[in-house]
């Protein structure tokens, strides 16, 4: 069989010339060089080769974005460049004249190594699915409302722990932790008995903000600058006993899994919706009437052990991402590039679109067993039929490291 | 009168040879040209140009770490530096054969520019005082039980925003924001009217941990580089209505002020004391009873405008910062090089050391009012009846942005 031609993708690939996502890659002759590269098709294009391979495309002032060994230069280099970018890269991939000269600059997909694709500032989660939080608070909260009071009124959220976000891959170890169920007289320390995952979308900003400058709705655009898919993994026993009257902790920082590919904003136009009906007025700095559509209709499947479990609907979150960073910016607080902030997790109305096993099983499990794998994968429509990928979330699940008295002696 | 010798120190100064502390400073004829130094008396040393000036004193391998523009190089360095770096530094100013040399690497406090002293990493804020977290069970949920079930198992805590950590001097704008009292039929936005501080102690992680390795009490002064005063700003209406149930957002992310001075942990090591006797039995990795005293006699002084507001004690807190370590850590989540956590509100039992007006004014108010400046200043006893000093902070407070229909435009 003739090798096939990194040029011709197979028909409705997600990655093709309108998704052209952005991550970083090594190669196993050279493991610690990282290297920027974009996603087509089965293939990495070196990003960092392209300015002196094609210096007539590339304008010689993004020369030292597209060399650096993380996204977050080119994050911050704002939109006018990201667009500039993106063209050039479209160029690349798509005009024949360069097929000779862009060829040896696409790697086989199969044949690199995937990095955490920018230095993650601040990780913000939002809980924006009413459907997921209805669900939840009836597990949780049993005996009170579904929904807190205040959460028709703004986008809940919080902050995370943005130093174990990991990419892709990485093995996700079960964590140990207190927990205590009603029948136990006191907290028990061991292993998480519920493993859950969290199936979300995450935003990435690019352009800063100044500290006492809110970013209003309008200006969505202009700071975020890409998607990526998230797993936030749970443990729901540790985050059960631990998260009155303070917040999710430990039930959620050992670790943050997110695809090794940002797919630009802009690739998303085509996928704009509607949000649902709002049931309650919205104070002005939230009211999105009068922008454009604020929801995306990004299709979720989520598999455990290669098996599909569910297939949430992003379009389907009551707030959509511009409300959440205007809401996350309205007392001043600034955007450093790299900040990463993701939906909460996503749940439709139907039992088949449910986002975390915890709603799956109705708080009753089987959660996650050692050994599992699970992928998150998601596409949404883009221009002509075709469709816009995200790239896909990993995880496989390994036994929670031994107890011993002491966790960890002095070295 | 004739100029004081920089190394003639008034009596009783907390700023002495036993505390040192470190920080990043800059002159007018150079603002942009951040330099590392070491607080002494009334001046500022200036570490970068020590190991030029001094290179019998320094050594060689030093010189990167101490040329830097923050402290993180210093940080990453690991315990064996940071002693060798201390030891080198006192002898710098205390012997009298370096006293030529060093006069003029001596500059006075009131000329230099301080900054953030190191890049923070994540920030984690606890709620370890039980004097504080009994007061603000009472105030904020007045039907249910003062102190949540969880409460003395573990060392609650939630991750803050680490892009809006200021150094010392930084203005804080009144933040804007949604709050609902109960006789409100729907949430009103516009400027906190009920501002707030928080008086705490915070510790900032120097050496990292790997992914999946817990740290355990014996390890705190492994990875634990110092010591700094924070004050972690509190907007508590927009708190009250946003906190249920995922933990403060917007009300405290708009900022948190720490000192610009880093005290190194060993210079606390006079002032150590034992924590509070334990209500109930701890779990292995909690359990401090045969480490080393996880208390720290430091005394805080709480001033607004001058006068003196209240003096909260640091030996009260129920749980010790190396109990927050070794907390944080036990689910696998690792240290990054730059993490702050802090104590959380520091109160004691008498009614003037309690730490924020929310518990001195029984939730009444009055808060702080536009114009008003906030001091936290502190100090621990040191060996030979010395005081160690801990950097001041300080925060004024300007007046809420004017609001808008949409808070920023698209630029």
């Amino acid at each position: 069989m003739p090798e096939q031609s990194p040029f011709d993708l197979a028909e409705g690939d997600p990655f093709g010339p309108h998704t052209l996502p952005y991550g970083v890659f090594s190669t196993s002759d050279a493991p610690e060089r990282r290297r920027l590269g974009v996603r087509y098709g089965r293939h990495v294009l070196d990003l960092s080769a392209l300015p002196s391979a094609l210096p007539a495309v590339v304008q010689p002032s993004h020369g030292a974005l597209l060399t650096a060994p993380t996204l977050n230069p080119l994050l911050a280099a704002g939109r006018s460049v990201w667009q500039e970018v993106r063209a050039a890269v479209r160029t690349a991939v798509t005009a024949p004249e360069h097929r000779a000269t862009v060829t040896p600059l696409l790697r086989p997909l199969d044949e690199v190594a995937l990095h955490l694709p920018f230095e993650v500032a601040d990780y913000v989660d939002f809980y924006s699915s009413e459907h997921h939080a209805t669900n939840v608070g009836r597990i949780f909260r049993p005996n009170g409302a579904a929904l807190p009071p205040n959460w028709k009124h703004l986008p809940i959220g919080y902050h995370g722990r943005s130093g174990t976000v990991v990419v892709t891959g990485t093995p996700v170890v079960r964590p140990n932790g207190q927990r205590k169920t009603p029948a136990d007289a006191a907290p028990t320390f061991g292993p998480s008995a519920r493993l859950d995952i969290e199936a979300e979308v995450g935003f990435v900003v690019g352009t800063p903000s100044s500290l006492h400058e809110p970013v209003g709705l309008d200006a969505f655009r202009n700071h975020v600058f890409g998607v990526c898919l998230v797993n936030d993994w749970s443990a729901r026993d540790i985050q059960a006993w631990e998260y009155m009257p303070l917040g999710p902790f430990l039930g959620k920082s050992f670790a943050t899994s997110v695809s090794a590919w940002i797919t630009p904003l802009d690739a998303f136009d085509a996928a704009r919706t509607a949000p649902p009906a709002r049931d309650f007025p919205l104070l002005p700095y939230l009211d999105d009437a009068e922008v454009e559509p604020g929801g995306i209709d990004i299709r979720i499947e989520v598999a455990v052990n290669g098996e599909r479990l569910s297939s949430p609907p992003f379009s389907a979150m009551y707030w959509t991402a511009a409300q959440q960073l205007a809401h996350m910016t309205v007392n001043g607080a600034s955007l450093r590039t790299g900040d990463l902030f993701a939906s909460g997790t996503v749940s439709g109305p139907e039992p088949d679109q449910l986002g975390c096993l915890l709603e799956i099983t109705q708080g009753k499990g089987p959660y996650l067993q050692d050994g599992d794998e699970v992928t998150l994968t998601a596409w949404a429509p883009g221009p002509d039929g075709t469709r816009i990928g995200l790239g896909e979330v990993t995880g496989h699940v390994l036994p929670a490291p031994a107890l011993t008295g002491s966790p960890q002696e002095a070295p």
